[in-house]
C-alpha cells in the first residue's frame, strides 16, 4: 500500500510531510511567543489565546519544555476545578551574544530573553581600517561566546551604516570606512552560529520596542543623536528597513547649503550639524570669534559643553539650541512624512537633557502641519547606553524564536 | 440531536458558522483577485495558484460567475486532454464612482474595474464654505449615480488635507475651510452606498499603484505637486496611512525660515515655496523687482510660466529651478528616511517637464546619503489628469471586493 502511494503521490505526500513540518512550527512559535508576552499562562489560556485545540497546545508545550524554553511554574487560580499549572519561559533559557560596533569602541554583551545582560566586554576600535576593526570584533566575539553559559541563538551586531541585513553585508559604514563586507558570513564561518547584521539605530529601535515598553501603539521612530544621526522605524509592530535596508538613514539628509562637506560626500548633512561633532565644530567658531563662555577652547567635549550649558553658559545655550532646532526641524519632516506619534530620541546628545529636547520639541511642532505635530510625543528612551546590543540581540529572538515579529 | 447540541455547543456551533462564512469569504476574495490579477485562467490554473482543491475552487468560481463577478471566456491551450475553460473578471461587471474635490472644482467619474472611465461630471467648487462645497458634491454624487449602468460598488473620495479614512471624517483640510466634518457618513445615508473618502495624494498613490503597472516594487511614493503638495506612500504593497492617517502632509513640512506664511498657521512650508502658489509668487515679485522677462505681470499662470520656460526665459527658468530645488530636497528627505527606490511625481507642476524634472532629481541626490539615492528614479506619473478619481474608485474595490490588497 506504502508503494502504491508512493507510485501515485510521492510529490504530493512529500509536500503534505513538508507542510506538516511548516504548520508544527507556525505552532511552536505561536504558543512560545504567546507565553514569552503573557505568561504565567495555563495550558487553557494559551488554548484560548492562540485558537489552537487543547490537544495541539499540549503537545507544543510538551516539546517546549523538552527543548527547556518553557517551564511550569506553580498553581494558577481554580476556576472552580483543579488548580491549572502555569507556564512561562525561563528568562535566561536562551542567550544571545549582542554587538555595538561604534565609531570608537566595540561593546558586546550576552543578553538573556528579558533583555537584562549576564556579561559584558567590550574594546576600543584601534584603527578605522576595515580589518583590523574586522580582527577586534571577531576577538571580541570569541569571548562572549566563550563565556555564554547557556545555549546561544546566535549573534547580532549593529553597526554605523547602510547595512544588507537579508545578506550581512555592510554596504557602506561612512565612519569606520567599510565597504562591502560581508561580515555576517564572515562570522557565521568563524562560529558556526546563526548571525544578524544590522544598522545600529535600526537596533536600537528593535531594542526600544521590544524591551522599552511602548504601550500598545504600533509604530515608533527611534533617533539615535550622537557623532552620527540615525533613525530606526517600526512599522505594524515591526522594523521597517525599505528597499534597501536604508531607512532611517536620516544623519545625511541636507539641512544647510553651506553646512560642513561630511565624509558621504555631500555638504551641510543633519549629523555634521547637529550631532556631537556639529555641537563641538560650532562650540569651536564661536570661541574662535571671540564670544565669551567658562568653555576653554582645550576642554571642548560634549560633556564640557553639557556642563556649561547647564551652568547657563551662554556660548553653550546657543550652540545646544541651533542643534536642537535643526533636530527638531528634521523630526518635523519625518513626523509630516510618516505620521507617527511616538518619538524616541536617544544617544550621547541626550546628555544635553530635558532643556534640549524641549527645543526639539518645539522646532519640531513648528515643521510639521500642526495637526500631526500637536499629536505626537518625543520623549526620551527607557534603556540605557547598552541599546544597540539589546535591539541586535532582539533580532535573534525574532529570527531563531519568533518571539518578536518579524520584519 | 439537534436540541442536544444546541443546549451543549451552541455558541461553539455559532462561533463555527461564523468561522465557515469567513472562510467561505476569504477563499471568494482570493479566487476573484487571482483571475483578476492574471487572468485568462483556468479552473486548475486558480487552484494551483491559490492552493485551494479543485473542489472548493469549483465551487467558489460557481458564486462568482453567478455574482457576474467572472465569466467564462473561451478555451485555453489543452496540455493533452479537454482544453480547459478560461475565465476572467468581466471589465465593466461593476462601476465605482470615484470623487476629487479639488481646491477649485469638483470632479467626478464612473470607473470599471480596470480603471477605465465610462461617465465624468464636474463642477466649479463655488465656494470654499463648507455647506456650499458638499451642496455641490452631493450634487455631483447623485448625478454620477444616477447615470451608473452597472452595479455601483460605491463612492470613493478624494479630497485635499488630513482625513480619517476609517471613519470617513474630513478633520482638517487647510485650502477648503472644512474642518471636523463627517463627509463619509453623509453620502452614506444619502446614497446607502459605502463610501471611502481619502486623501487626495493617498488616493492618487492608490491609483499609480493599482492602475500604473509598478513593475514588482512593493513600494512607491507618489509625490502630488499643485496648489497643494502632498504625497501618498505604498509600503509593502498597501496604503500607507500613519497613525492619525496624516502620512504623507509633506506639503507642510518648514523648508524656510523666512518663507511665506501658510494657512495651515506655519511659515515657509513647502506648498508655499514649491507649489503653484509659490511658483507664481516668486515670479511676481522678480518681476516687480524689475527683472526682465517675455512674461508680464497681468498673464501668471503656470501655463505662461512653463511656455516661458520652454522658449528660455530667464526669469522663468530661475523660478522653476528654484520650486524644483526645494522640492528635489525634500524628496531626499524622504528617500532618506523611508529608502524607497520608486517615486512618482504627478499634478500640475509636472507642465514644466523634464527640465523641471531633472532638477528636482539632481537636488535630491545631493540631499540624501549617495548610496541610497543613487538607487531611487524620479518619474512622472503613468496616468493622466483622473489619477485621484482612479484612485478614490480603487479604494472600494478594495474594501468591497479585495481586488487590491487593503492598508
Amino acid at each position: 500500500m506504502d508503494r502504491g502511494r508512493g507510485r501515485r503521490g510521492g510529490t504530493a505526500l512529500l509536500l503534505q510531510k513538508a507542510t506538516n513540518q511548516l504548520t508544527r512550527r507556525t505552532n511552536e512559535r505561536l504558543v512560545l511567543r504567546t507565553i514569552y508576552e503573557r505568561s504565567p499562562l495555563s495550558r487553557a489560556d494559551v488554548s484560548r489565546l492562540t485558537g489552537l485545540t487543547r490537544t495541539t497546545v499540549s503537545g507544543v508545550v510538551d516539546d517546549l519544555i523538552e527543548l527547556g524554553l518553557t517551564e511550569e511554574a506553580g498553581f494558577g487560580p481554580s476556576t472552580g476545578g483543579k488548580a491549572p499549572i502555569m507556564l512561562r519561559v525561563p528568562t535566561d533559557a536562551r542567550h544571545t551574544v549582542g554587538v555595538h560596533v561604534d565609531d570608537e569602541r566595540i561593546s558586546g554583551a550576552v543578553v538573556n530573553l528579558h533583555g537584562e545582560i549576564r556579561q559584558r566586554a567590550s574594546a576600543p576600535l584601534r584603527s578605522r581600517d576595515g580589518e583590523t576593526a574586522i580582527a577586534g570584533l571577531e576577538a571580541l566575539v570569541d569571548r562572549l561566546v566563550g563565556a555564554a553559559e547557556r545555549p546561544l541563538l546566535g549573534i547580532g551586531v549593529g553597526a554605523p551604516g547602510l547595512i544588507d541585513t537579508a545578506s550581512g553585508v555592510v554596504r557602506w559604514a561612512v565612519n569606520l570606512d567599510w565597504r562591502e563586507l560581508p561580515l555576517g558570513e564572515r562570522l557565521a564561518r568563524r562560529t558556526g552560529l546563526p548571525i544578524r547584521v544590522v544598522n545600529d539605530s535600526q537596533a536600537a529601535a528593535m531594542a526600544e520596542w521590544t524591551f522599552g515598553h511602548h504601550e500598545g501603539a504600533s509604530a515608533m521612530i527611534v533617533l539615535k543623536v550622537g557623532w552620527g544621526i540615525g533613525a530606526g522605524i517600526i512599522l505594524g509592530g515591526r522594523l521597517y528597513q525599505g528597499d534597501d535596508s536604508g531607512a532611517g538613514e536620516v544623519g545625511h539628509i541636507r539641512v544647510r547649503d553651506d553646512g560642513p562637506s561630511c565624509r558621504c560626500g555631500n555638504r551641510g548633512c543633519l549629523e555634521t550639524v547637529a550631532g556631537v561633532r556639529g555641537l563641538l565644530a560650532r562650540a569651536t567658531d564661536l570661541l574662535a570669534s571671540g564670544v565669551r563662555s567658562s568653555l576653554g577652547e582645550g576642554e571642548l567635549t560634549l560633556e564640557a559643553v553639557a556642563g556649561a550649558y547647564r551652568e547657563e553658559d551662554g556660548l553653550a545655550a546657543q550652540v545646544v539650541m541651533e542643534t536642537a532646532m535643526a533636530l527638531g526641524r528634521t523630526l518635523g519632516t519625518i513626523t509630516g512624512t510618516l505620521d507617527i506619534r511616538d518619538i524616541v530620541v536617544i544617544g550621547p546628545m541626550s546628555a544635553l537633557g530635558e532643556g534640549w529636547l524641549a527645543a526639539v520639541r518645539r522646532e519640531a511642532r513648528r515643521s510639521a502641519l500642526p495637526l500631526l505635530a500637536e499629536r505626537s510625543t518625543i520623549r526620551f528612551g527607557r534603556l540605557g547606553p547598552d541599546v544597540v546590543e539589546l535591539g541586535a540581540a532582539a533580532l535573534l529572538m525574532t529570527s531563531e524564536l519568533g518571539l518578536v515579529p518579524a520584519a
